[in-house]
C-alpha cells in the first residue's frame, strides 16, 4: 500500500490537533501505528486490552475537551484511538457509547481488511462497517485503493470531516474504518514524510442567539414565575457558568439544586442535600417544592429522588438549555428547548434582568418564600448528615466516604465509579470551598471502564491529583486499566471493598430475594493487594476508622507511585448503616 | 410488570432445551434472573464481567452443540445469556461475533428500559436495538406491555422463533432485547409458576440431497481428476466424518491436508506437516502440488502457507461443502458449493464410488503419484520437526509446545489461545492416536476471550481435562475469566510467558521496525503467580526444560483445583529458535 497516504492522515490529525493517541497493537493497524508514533507532534500511548484502552482515551478526551468548554479554546487537543481489525474493534464499544452520551469527542480508527476479504475466513475479520451502530455521530470508511486522485481526496476529506464533526456541538465520537492492504510496513530505514502539502478544512463555530421578541418572552416568563427552580445535570466544572449562576442567585434567589456531578456545588446557596430531604415523600411536602418554571441544563442526575419528584410534581414550564442535539424530556415536563450554551444563557439572563430591575426598582430585595423553603430543608439535611452518629465500631462504606470527602485536598479531580460511590457522595456532599471536580461515567452508567477513565484523566492532568473512589466490582472489572507501562503517580485509588455488588442489598427489590447473594451481589473474594503487587503500585489496607483517618493524612501527598487505599467493609453492615441513616431521618420528620 | 410472562419465557426456554445459562447481575435484568434461576430444569452461572461471561457461555455452547454435530442429537442443550441494560450489552459483543463466525448457537437476552425512556438521561440506557449489528442471525425486541393478548403471543412467538433460528443451519447467535418496566421483583414469598399451558413451536430439520444427475456429474468429475486434494478447515471433532474420510482415503489416496484445528489429524495418512514443507516457496515445487479438484469444508485454516499456496496455485475446480449460509471463497477458486453436511457428502461419495469401482475393476490398486508427492514431503517435514535439535540451554515457547504435545494424555480437549500457540501446534502436530480435540477461537481470531472459552468448555466436560495453551497477552487480557466462584478442577492452563506479544518479533514486518517493543510487542511485566493466588488456583512456574518435563509428569493428574503452569521464556530467544527452525529447513532443501 501507499504509506504516504497514511502519513498524510497522521499529519492532518496533527494539524487538526488530534495529538493524543491511544493505540492497541496489531498487524493490520501497523501503517497507522507507524505513522502516528513517528509523527513529531503526536504523543502515543499503548494498551493491549482495547476495552481499557478506549476508556482511558475517553478519560483523556474528557479532560482535554473540558478546556474548550471552560475557556472556549478552539485549539484544544483531541484524542484518537486506533486498533487492529476484528473483535478488537468491538472492545472499544462500551467506551464509545459512554463518549456518545457524555458528548466527548473521540476519533476512532479501526483497521480492517479490504472489503473483498470480509467473510472469507481470514483471521481477525468481522463486519466492521457501522460497527458502533447509533453510538457514533457518523461512521466512515476509507477507500482501499488510492490510485485515482479522487480516492486520495476522499481519504483526506473523510479525516477532515470526521474530526470537524466530532467537535461540532454536540461533541461526540466518530468512527473511521480503515481497510488496509499488505504490505503494512515501510522498508527498514524508510523515513516518513509529514510535510506534504495538505488541505485542512476547518468548520467555524457560530453562536446561537434568540431573536429579541423570543428572548423577551422568556424574560417575561421568568419575571412572572414566583417559583423558579434551576436543576443542573452532569456538567464540566465551568468557572463562567458558576459565576453567572452565582450572580443570578444573589439577585433572584431561585433555588439551584446541585447534584455533585453537576460541578455547581461551589455556588453559594446551592442546594446540595436534596438527595436526603427528598427521601420524604409526603405529597404536601413535595407539592410545596413544586416549581412553576424549571430550568435545566447538562446531562443526567444521580439523585433518583430528585428525578421522581420532578416527574411527579412537574413544573408548568420546563426550559432545557442545550446548544445542539435532540433534547431529553427527563421529567416529562419539557416545554422549551433553548439552543444556547448554558453559560451564555445565564450571562445574558443576568445582564438583561439587571437592566430591567434598574428600571423597576420595586422588584429589588423582595423576599422569596419558595427559595426559603428549599434552604430550610437543605440546612436541615446538612445538619442531619454532619451530625449523624455513624456506628463506629465497624468501618462502613458510607462512613469511609464521609471521611474521604472531609480529607480531600482542594482543586483536585474526584472520579466516582458506578454505582454506589457516586450515590454516597451525593448524600454527603463535600465542602463547597473544596472546588473538587467530579467526573463519573454517567453517560451509560456502566462499571466497565471507571478505573481506565480515571487513569486517562490522571495522564492529562499531571498537576492535579486524580482520586478514584471505586467499589470492588467496578475496580476488578476494569483491572486491565492498570495493565500498562505508564500509570501516573498522581493517581490515587480509594477502593471500598465489601466483596460484593452491595447496591443490591441497599436497594429494596433484590435485597428481599433469595437470589440476592448469588445472582445480584455476586459475592467475590478478591482484594487488591496482589493487583498492587502486579502493577507495582503502593498499597495500603485499612479496616478501622482510626486506620483510615491515619492513612488519609498522607494519602494525597505526592509520591513516586500511584497508590491504592483499600478499605475493607462488611456488606451487611454497610446496608444496615444506610438503612439507619435513612430511617432516622424519616423518623425525625 | 406481569412477571408471569417472564416465567413463561423461562419455561419456553427450558422446554426448548435452553437449559444452561450465564447471567450477569443487574437491576433491569432481575425479572429474567429470577425466572431463570428459579426454574427447576435450568442451571445458571453468574459472572460479573460480561465480556468474560459471554465468552464462557460461548465455550459452553461450543461443547454442547458439538454433540449435535457428532451424533445428530436433536435435543442437545443450548446456552442462554442474560445481562442488564446499558454498556453491559456491548461487552457481550466480542463473544457474539466469535459465535457468529464459528456458527455456534447462543440465545442472548439483553434487558432494556422501555423504549420511551431511551435517550432521556436515565442510567444504563443506550440504543440496544440491533446492537450486535450484522453479527447475530436476527435481533428481536420484546413488546413492553402485555395487556393485549397479541402482545403475549408476540413474546412467546419471538422466544420460540429465536431459539429455532439459532439452531437452524448455519447455527448462530440470536439477540432478544427485552424492555422491562418496574417493578422487577416478585413479592417476598411469591412462588413462580412454570406450569402454564404454553405452545412450543418446533422447526423440523430436513436433509438436503442433490438430484441424481447433479450428483453423478460430481462423481464424473471426481473420477476424471487425477489430482484431488481435500482441505478441511476448522471443524468439530466428528467420528463419522473421520470414518468416511478415512475409508475414502484408503481406496483413493487423495491427500487430506489437516490443519490441527480441523480435528481430522487422526485420519491415517493425513498430511499434518504442510505448514513446514510449504515454507518452501519455489514455484516448481508448489506447482507440483497444485490440485485439479480441491474439496474443502469447515471454517478457517491456521496455515497461512497453505492458504497462500492454494491462492497462488488454484485448483481448476473447487468444491466447498457447506450445508447452509453464504460460502466463502477463501482461495479465490470456488466453483461449486455443495449444500450437504460434510459427513453425509463423504459417506455418499464413498458408497457410490465403491459401487462404481465394483463394476470397473480396472481402477483398483492404481498408483497415485500426486498423493505420493504429498506423502514424501509430509514425511520429510515430520522427520525434520521430530529430529530438530532444539537449543536446550534455554527453554523456548516452541520447545515447550513440543514437550507439551508429547505429554498430553489422550482424548482430552486442548484449547489454543490466539495467536502464537495455535501456530506452534500446527507446526509440531501431535501424535494422531492422541485423539486430542482442538478448540480455538478462529471465528474472529481475537485474544480477548480465550481463557473464558476454555473455562466454558471445562464446565461442560467434567469427565475430560481441558488444557488451555495461552500466551501471556491473551491470558492477562482475559484474566476476568477466572473471576467467578466455580472454576472447575479439570481446567489446566499452560501459560507461555515471554512478557510480550511475541508474534510481532517472529513475523517479518514489525520485527524490523523501531516501534517493535513499544507498539507491537507491547512488553508487559505480569506473571501469573498473583493471579493464581487471587483465584485460589494451584500454580507452578518453570524456566528450564528439565523443570517443565518434571511438571508435565503430574500436571494432568486429577486435582482439587485448576492449575496454572507458567513457562517463562525469552522473547528474543523464542524468535531466534523459530528462525533457526525455519532457516535450517530451507537450507536442507
Amino acid at each position: 500500500m501507499n504509506l504516504q497516504i497514511i502519513y498524510n492522515i497522521a499529519e492532518i490529525c496533527a494539524r487538526k490537533n488530534v495529538r493524543q493517541w491511544m493505540l492497541s497493537p496489531g498487524s493490520r493497524v501497523a501503517p497507522l501505528t507507524i505513522a502516528l508514533s513517528r509523527h513529531p507532534q503526536i504523543k502515543s500511548f499503548t494498551m493491549s486490552d482495547e476495552r481499557s484502552a478506549a476508556f482511558t482515551a475517553f478519560g483523556m478526551a474528557q479532560q482535554l475537551s473540558k478546556l474548550y468548554h471552560q475557556q472556549k479554546q478552539k485549539d484544544f487537543l483531541l484524542v484518537g484511538l486506533a486498533c487492529t481489525s476484528g473483535s478488537a474493534a468491538y472492545n472499544y464499544a462500551p467506551a464509545i457509547a459512554e463518549a456518545f452520551y457524555q458528548e466527548i469527542p473521540l476519533i476512532v480508527f479501526t483497521a480492517d481488511r479490504p472489503p473483498e476479504w470480509i467473510d472469507q475466513l481470514d483471521g481477525q475479520t468481522i463486519r466492521q462497517r457501522n460497527i458502533y451502530g447509533l453510538h457514533v455521530k457518523k461512521s466512515y470508511e476509507l477507500p482501499v485503493d488510492y490510485d485515482h486522485p479522487d480516492a486520495v481526496w476522499h481519504v483526506e476529506r473523510i479525516v477532515n470531516e470526521a474530526i470537524n464533526l466530532s467537535k461540532s456541538p454536540p461533541f461526540g465520537p466518530v468512527h473511521i474504518n480503515a481497510p488496509f492492504r499488505e504490505p503494512f510496513y515501510p522498508q527498514p530505514g524508510e523515513i516518513p514524510h509529514f510535510d506534504s502539502p495538505l488541505r485542512i478544512i476547518e468548520t467555524l463555530s457560530g453562536e446561537t442567539n434568540l431573536a429579541k421578541p423570543l428572548w423577551n418572552s422568556l424574560l417575561d416568563d421568568w419575571e412572572e414565575s414566583p417559583k423558579i427552580l434551576i436543576v443542573p445535570g452532569q456538567h464540566d466544572f465551568h468557572p463562567d457558568l458558576i459565576k453567572y449562576l452565582g450572580l443570578l442567585y444573589q439577585d433572584y434567589k431561585m433555588p439551584i439544586v446541585s447534584d455533585t456531578l453537576s460541578n455547581t456545588q461551589s455556588i453559594a446557596g446551592a442546594v446540595r442535600y436534596h438527595d436526603i430531604f427528598l427521601m420524604d415523600k409526603s405529597p404536601d411536602f413535595l407539592e410545596s417544592l413544586r416549581p412553576d418554571l424549571l430550568i435545566t441544563f447538562g446531562k443526567s442526575l444521580i439523585s433518583k429522588a430528585l428525578k421522581l419528584f420532578l416527574r411527579k410534581f412537574p413544573a408548568r414550564e420546563h426550559w432545557h438549555i442545550q446548544v445542539a442535539g435532540i433534547p431529553p424530556d427527563t421529567f416529562q415536563s419539557l416545554t422549551k428547548v433553548i439552543p444556547m450554551y448554558p453559560e451564555a444563557f445565564f450571562r445574558q439572563l443576568y445582564s438583561d434582568l439587571d437592566f430591567i430591575n434598574m428600571l423597576d426598582q420595586d422588584e429589588e430585595g423582595e423576599d422569596n418564600p419558595y427559595h426559603e423553603l428549599w434552604q430550610i430543608y437543605n440546612a436541615k439535611a446538612e445538619r442531619y448528615v454532619h451530625s449523624f452518629d455513624f456506628p463506629q465500631e465497624k468501618l462502613t462504606d458510607f462512613l469511609a466516604v464521609y471521611e474521604l470527602l472531609q480529607a480531600l485536598p482542594p482543586r483536585n479531580i474526584l472520579h466516582l465509579a458506578n454505582s454506589m460511590p457516586v450515590r454516597y457522595v451525593n448524600y454527603v456532599a463535600f465542602p463547597p470551598w473544596a472546588e473538587i471536580e467530579i467526573c463519573v461515567n454517567r453517560g451509560t452508567s456502566g462499571i466497565d471502564g471507571c478505573t481506565s477513565t480515571a487513569l486517562g484523566a490522571a495522564l492529562m492532568t499531571p498537576d492535579q491529583t486524580v482520586v478514584l473512589l471505586s467499589g470492588d466490582l467496578a475496580f476488578f472489572y476494569d483491572r486491565n486499566a492498570l495493565w500498562n507501562n505508564f500509570i501516573p503517580s498522581n493517581l490515587r485509588i480509594v477502593l471500598l471493598n465489601n466483596h460484593s455488588g452491595n447496591i443490591f442489598r441497599i436497594i429494596e427489590g433484590p435485597s428481599q430475594q433469595p437470589e440476592l447473594e448469588q445472582y445480584f451481589e455476586t459475592i467475590q473474594t478478591l482484594e487488591a493487594e496482589n493487583t498492587a503487587r502486579d502493577f507495582n503500585l503502593s498499597y495500603k489496607k485499612v479496616e478501622t476508622l482510626a486506620a483510615l483517618q491515619d492513612q488519609l493524612k498522607t494519602f494525597f501527598e505526592p509520591s513516586d507511585q500511584a497508590v491504592i487505599l483499600e478499605i475493607i467493609t462488611d456488606k451487611i453492615e454497610n446496608a444496615s448503616v444506610w438503612k439507619l441513616f435513612k430511617d432516622q431521618f424519616l423518623e425525625k420528620l
